[in-house]
């Protein structure tokens, strides 16, 4: 393989994906060589058209193929008064395949990590406040924001600085994703800050 | 997503893959645009360079970026004496990761497989028998067939069918790779036919 330049480059590049290693990459790499005249056509057209199409919605920085306003942005059915705030575009895929949210979304691009050194300024906090704000001259202003980030240090420390600004908005609800046990989860394995939320968080079903 | 046929389209040719369900495309495509401008073009350089550059070589059918004969095929260094017969280009590499192996290579691409349609003339077994007969006419004829084809129905249908015609060349001796218990693995999780094998092949220590 040290032999072949080009294997080796592409071996390189797929590594570079998540959850991709040496091996894995090696098998993908020999499986697109063997059959290379069907594999890579359509799999180049496929990276050059999602490079080419794909953009960011100019309100709520989900991917798009629209001009400037995303699907769910533009669509006359969902509530614009309820924006649930994700890290990532995926994110949104997730929580509409729960089929449950029928509001807006604004995807933050990331969550604050001084550590890694991601600020208020990497993410898109300025646009909230703005969408925020110039709903507030329309007739239907922006009641409630859901935070669904991860629930981790970033996540938590985000919706922590977030919130704190939110309050100079009084009408506006802020509520987050509720801890606790995962549906068609084992008691037995779940972790004892999870179930401390959960007993915290308790529902009454008297 | 559906709304964004572009990222659809990546997510189908990734789940092409081997061993790239769904779940794994999705993640894989959202990286990807997640920061395109720096991974698609990278990812299709090596696309279009393996496609140009990568063809086999004319002699054991291996891949390579060179003319006509591949690295191992040229090198004075490596036995022309013996030829060791895999399927895969994948093989190869595996077997070199050893070690231990100094002759030269014949890539079969695939083993018989009546079922799926794979016959004689599917496989590199002519030009394997072209190669031999060559071989004859020089100072270092071949001497030795090592199999190492995938210990499965197919791999043995396979190595039936060629040794049963290289007996034409007595002076060629047939050999195929040991079937034994793996370095390091562990007895209790061993399958019987293999453990029946390494029993039938022992090996003498006294």
């Amino acid at each position: 393989m040290q032999h072949i330049p080009s294997l080796q480059n592409l071996i390189n590049e797929l590594c570079k994906l998540p959850g991709i290693g040496v091996k894995t990459a090696q098998r993908l790499a020999y499986f697109i060589l063997k059959n290379s005249s069907k594999n890579i056509p359509p799999l180049i057209q496929s990276l050059q058209n999602i490079k080419a199409n794909v953009r960011l919605c100019s309100k709520c920085f989900d991917f798009t193929e629209q001009e400037t306003i995303c699907y769910t942005c533009s669509s006359p059915k969902r509530n614009p008064q309820s924006l649930c705030v994700v890290e990532d575009p995926s994110g949104i895929q997730k929580i509409e395949s729960a089929g449950v949210y029928n509001g807006r979304y604004h995807v933050l691009h990331g969550s604050l990590s001084p550590l890694d050194g991601i600020g208020v300024d990497d993410l898109k906090i300025a646009e909230l406040f703005k969408r925020i704000e110039q709903s507030l001259t329309t007739q239907l202003p922006i009641t409630e924001i859901i935070f669904a980030l991860d629930p981790d240090l970033e996540g938590d420390t985000s919706i922590l600085y977030i919130s704190k600004q939110l309050r100079n908005y009084p009408n506006v609800k802020i509520t987050q994703l509720a801890h606790g046990v995962p549906v068609g989860g084992d008691i037995e394995y779940i972790s004892y800050r999870t179930l401390a939320k959960a007993l915290e968080n308790r529902i009454d079903i008297s």
